[in-house]
C-alpha cells in the first residue's frame, strides 16, 4: 500500500488526479483526451445509471438509441445550436483504409470519401428532432419522452478525468409535448429528478436555478441547472434541464394536429447528466486518505478483513465472516469477504479506505472469544466494537446514518461557504481568500456578466430558482437588481 | 390497426422488415447504415442486458469502458486482425469545424487535421490490450475478467435492420490469463453461457461449434460459435467467443512474470454478442400475424384489455383488471392494462400480437358476471375461458408452458431442417429445395470449403463440439474425413 495521495491542502488538483488513478477509477488513454474507465469507476457509473434508469422510468420515460453520426448539414438547421455544438468535434471523412505502398502500414482510401461527412454527436438535438418529424402527427402521439443512454464527443483541448474529455457517457433525455407549459413543466420535473438523485444518492447539496443568456444551452429557451460546491471553493455543474422552446421543432419542421384540428410547432425539452457526476462525487466528500462514497452509491458497502495468525485462526473467522456476509447480503447490503493471504490487513485497511468503502468489519480472534467484531466509518475514521448479534440491523442503521452525515456535512461546508456579498471589492476579494458560492446582486445583462467574468474568473452559476426577491445594486454597475444571483468559479 | 405484415410465404425478407417497423423496434435512419432502435425494440435489448450482464457477472466479470477512438496504427499491429477489421471503418480525420464563406453553412477547418487518423471501434482487441500492457505485471494481476458495452462500427454496405448494421450495439468481453489452458476454459464457459442465454432466455436452439480457418475471427487461435437456425432455413450467427492464443499479447508486448519468476506473454480471449440477438429472435419464433416473444424476454408479459359498452361497464372491469394486475404484479410479472377510449378492443388485440406480448387477459361484462377472464396466448394463439381465482399461478405457469414451447416448437422446426447428406448433388438439392442446417463430410482444407461456398453460398457454420466421430469422404473431393461440419445459407 505505498499509494499515498498528495495533500489536498498542498495541490487539490493534483490530489484528485493521484485519488482518480490510485483508487482504480480511471485513466488516460493513449488518445487524447479520452478516459480509459477502469472496473471499480464503472461500477460507480452502473450505480448512477441504475438508480437514475429507474427514476425516470417511473416518471414515464422510455429508452431509445439514435445513431452515433449526426450529418454535418443538420447542424446548421438550429442557428444558435450550431455555435454551441458544431465546433470542436470528430469529422467523419472516410469510410475505408487501404493499406499503404510497402503494405505493411494503412492509409486512408481517398475514394472512399464520404459525400457529406458525419460528426460524432455533440449531443443529439438534431438527429433526434429529424427523427420525432416523422413520429409525430398528432397529439396523441404526445408527449414523447424518450432517454438516451449514450457516449458523445466533444473534442476538448484542456482535459482532465471524469470532469472534461473528449468522449464521455451520459444520458439524454427528448421529450417532446403539445403545450408550452407541458414543456416547462418537465424540464422542472427532471431538474428536481435530478436534485432529489444528487442530493439523496450522491449526497451532494446543490441549488437550483436558471442559468443566464451566456451560460445557457444552445438552442435553449431556457436552462435549468444543479450547482454543486465542490470542497477547493470552485462550483460543479452537476445536471442541465433545458426548455427548448420549438426552436427544434421549427428547425425541424416537426408539427401535429391538434384536438380540434390546428397545426402547431411541437414544444420540446432536453436533459442530462454525465460520468462527470464521478468527478463531482470524488470531489464533494472524499479526503487525504482517499475516497468517500456515499452508502446508496459505493459498489461495495462493507468489507470484512480478517485478522488472524495462521490457518486454524482464519477458519474461525471465515466461519464468523460467512455468516455476517449471509445476514447482510439477505439485507441487500453489498458485501466483500477480504480473505487474501498476498496482503497483511494493514495494507487492505489503507487499501479500502482509498476506495472509499463506507464501513469495514475486522474480525480477529479476541473478537471470536468475545462474540464481537470492529467497525470502521470510513466518512469519520472512527472505530467501535460491537457484538454479533443483530450485525445486520447494525450496519443497516449505520448505512443510513453515514449516508445522512455525509450530505450534512457536505451541505455544511457548503452553507459556510456560501456569502452575500454587496461590493465588488468584497466579491474580488473572498472570491480569492477563499472562493465558495457568491450571492450578488446583477443588473441582468450579459455584458456586465462578461465583464465580472473577464476580471475575476468567477460566472454567473444560477438564479436559484428559490431566492428571495429583494431590491439591491448591480455589483459592478450599480444598477438595481431584484434577485441575488449565485456567482462562484467554476470546473 | 391497418398494419399488414407481407406474409412470410411470399417474400420472407420483406416480412422481416415489416415487421421490424410495423412492431415498432426500429427504423432506418438518414444515416446510411444506421439504424433508431426504438422504445419497444430497446426494451427487448434492455432485457437481454440485465440477463446476460447477470451472467456475465456471475462469472466473475466486470463492466469497463474504453474509448470510441483507435489510433490507425494500432490495427497494423496484429497480421491478421488488420486484414479483417481495418477496411471498411469510420475514420476521423479532423476535429474541428468552421463557417463556409458565406457564413451559413459548415466546412471542415482544414487546419485541424488529425497527426494520426482515429478509426471508429470496428472492435476494442487493440486498445483494450494496449491498455492491458500497463495492467498486467504478475500473475497476481491475472487473470483480468472485463467486459463492456458499446457502440461499434463496420462500414457495411448492405445493411438490414438488428441483422447487419453499420453502427451496433454489443458487449465485447476481453480476458487475460496466465495460462492456454486457462484461455481455452474461459473461451469454453463464455460459449456456454451464451447458449444458455439463447436457449433458455431467447428460446432458440443452438449448436454449439468451431469456426472454420475461413471463418474464425481474424487474429484469434479458435473461434467458438453457436448457429441458430431461422424459419427461411437460413442460419444465424448468435455470439462467437475467441481463444486468441498470445497473439494480441505479442503484438502489444504483454508480459507477466509468474510465481517462479518467469516471464511470459499473456493469453487472450474475447466474445461477444450484439443487437443481432433481436434480429434471431424474431426470425426464430415470429408469424404473420407479428412477432413473438419468448415470455423471458418479452418487455410486457401480459395485457389486459377490456371489453365494454359505456363508463359503468369500464369501471366494473377495471375495479378487476387492477385488482389482477397488482396480484401478477406481485408475482414478478409485468402487466400493462390497456383502457385507452380512443382504441376498440379487435384494435387492441390486433396491436398486441403484432407486438408478440406472450399473454392476453379479456375481461367483458359477462366475465364479471361469472368471475372469469379470457385468456388467450400469442405463441399458439388458442384462448381458454379460466376463473379469476389463483389467476396469479396460472399465469405464472402458463409463461413457463410459452417459452419452454416456444422452444420446443423451434427445435423441432430446427430438428426437422437438419439433414445428413453424403453427395454433392444431394447438398445442392437440399440446400436449394428447403436449406437448413446440412450435415456433411469435409476434407478439411480451406480451398474445398471456398470452392462449395462459390458454387453453392453455404459455408461452414461450424464443426460441432458434440458431433460424432465417424469415417466418411468429403462430399467435393472425396478425400477422407473424420466428422460431419454443419453447411448451411447464413446471414
Amino acid at each position: 500500500m505505498a499509494k499515498v495521495l498528495t495533500k489536498r491542502s498542498e495541490n487539490y488538483a493534483q490530489w484528485y488526479n493521484d485519488l482518480v488513478i490510485k483508487a482504480d477509477l480511471a485513466e488516460n488513454s493513449v488518445v487524447r483526451g479520452c478516459m480509459i474507465i477502469k472496473p471499480y469507476g464503472y461500477s460507480i457509473w452502473e450505480k448512477i445509471q441504475s438508480e437514475l434508469d429507474r427514476m425516470f422510468k417511473a416518471t414515464g420515460h422510455s429508452n431509445a438509441y439514435f445513431p452515433l453520426f449526426i450529418p454535418k448539414s443538420f447542424f446548421s438547421k438550429e442557428a444558435e445550436h450550431v455555435e454551441g455544438f458544431a465546433k470542436e468535434c470528430a469529422v467523419v471523412t472516410h469510410y475505408r483504409l487501404k493499406k499503404d505502398a510497402d503494405g505493411k502500414g494503412l492509409i486512408v482510401d481517398e475514394n472512399a470519401k464520404l459525400e457529406e461527412e458525419l460528426i460524432i454527436r455533440p449531443t443529439s438535438e438534431t438527429i433526434i428532432w429529424s427523427t420525432y418529424k416523422k413520429w409525430i402527427q398528432s397529439y396523441r402521439d404526445l408527449p414523447l419522452l424518450i432517454n438516451q443512454w449514450a457516449n458523445v464527443v466533444r473534442w476538448e483541448m484542456r482535459t482532465r478525468l471524469f470532469l472534461r474529455t473528449s468522449e464521455f457517457l451520459w444520458q439524454e433525455g427528448h421529450t417532446a409535448h403539445a403545450t408550452k407549459e407541458e414543456a416547462i413543466e418537465e424540464t422542472e420535473k427532471i431538474v428536481n429528478l435530478y436534485a432529489d438523485f444528487v442530493e439523496n444518492y450522491m449526497g451532494v447539496p446543490v441549488i437550483k436555478g436558471l442559468k443566464s443568456e451566456n451560460e445557457k444551452f444552445a438552442g435553449a429557451i431556457n436552462t435549468y441547472a444543479i450547482e454543486t460546491l465542490m470542497q477547493d471553493g470552485k462550483a460543479l455543474q452537476a445536471g442541465t434541464s433545458h426548455f427548448l422552446g420549438q426552436n427544434f421543432a421549427r428547425a425541424f419542421d416537426v408539427k401535429f394536429t391538434d384536438k380540434n384540428g390546428k397545426q402547431d410547432l411541437v414544444w420540446a425539452t432536453s436533459w442530462g447528466v454525465s460520468s462527470r457526476l464521478i468527478g463531482a462525487l470524488i470531489m464533494a466528500h472524499s479526503d487525504d486518505n482517499g475516497l468517500i462514497l456515499p452508502p446508496n452509491l459505493a459498489p461495495i458497502q462493507v468489507v470484512i478483513v480478517p485478522i488472524y495468525k495462521g490457518n486454524s485462526e482464519l477458519d474461525k473467522i471465515s466461519n464468523t465472516a460467512e455468516k455476517i456476509r449471509k445476514t447482510l447480503t439477505e439485507k441487500g447490503i453489498s458485501v466483500k469477504y477480504d480473505n487474501r493471504d498476498t496482503q497483511k490487513p494493514g495494507w487492505k485497511f489503507a487499501e479500502y479506505e482509498l476506495k472509499g468503502v463506507p464501513v469495514r468489519i475486522a474480525i480477529g480472534p479476541r473478537d471470536i472469544a468475545n462474540g464481537t467484531v470492529e467497525i470502521a466509518r470510513r466518512d469519520t475514521l472512527t472505530k467501535e466494537v460491537i457484538k454479533q448479534e443483530n450485525i445486520a440491523e447494525h450496519i443497516a442503521d449505520l448505512l443510513v446514518d453515514i449516508q445522512t452525515s455525509i450530505f450534512n456535512r457536505a451541505r455544511s461546508f457548503r452553507d459556510k461557504n456560501t456569502c452575500k456579498v454587496d461590493t465588488y471589492e468584497d466579491f474580488k476579494k473572498i472570491l480569492n481568500e477563499k472562493g465558495g458560492f457568491l450571492l450578488a446582486h446583477w443588473d441582468g445583462t450579459s455584458e456586465t456578466e462578461q465583464k465580472i467574468s473577464k476580471e475575476t474568473k468567477a460566472t454567473i452559476r444560477c438564479i436559484p430558482l428559490d431566492g428571495k426577491i429583494e431590491k439591491g445594486k448591480c455589483i459592478y454597475t450599480g444598477k438595481p437588481s431584484n434577485q441575488r444571483v449565485v456567482f462562484a468559479k467554476a470546473y
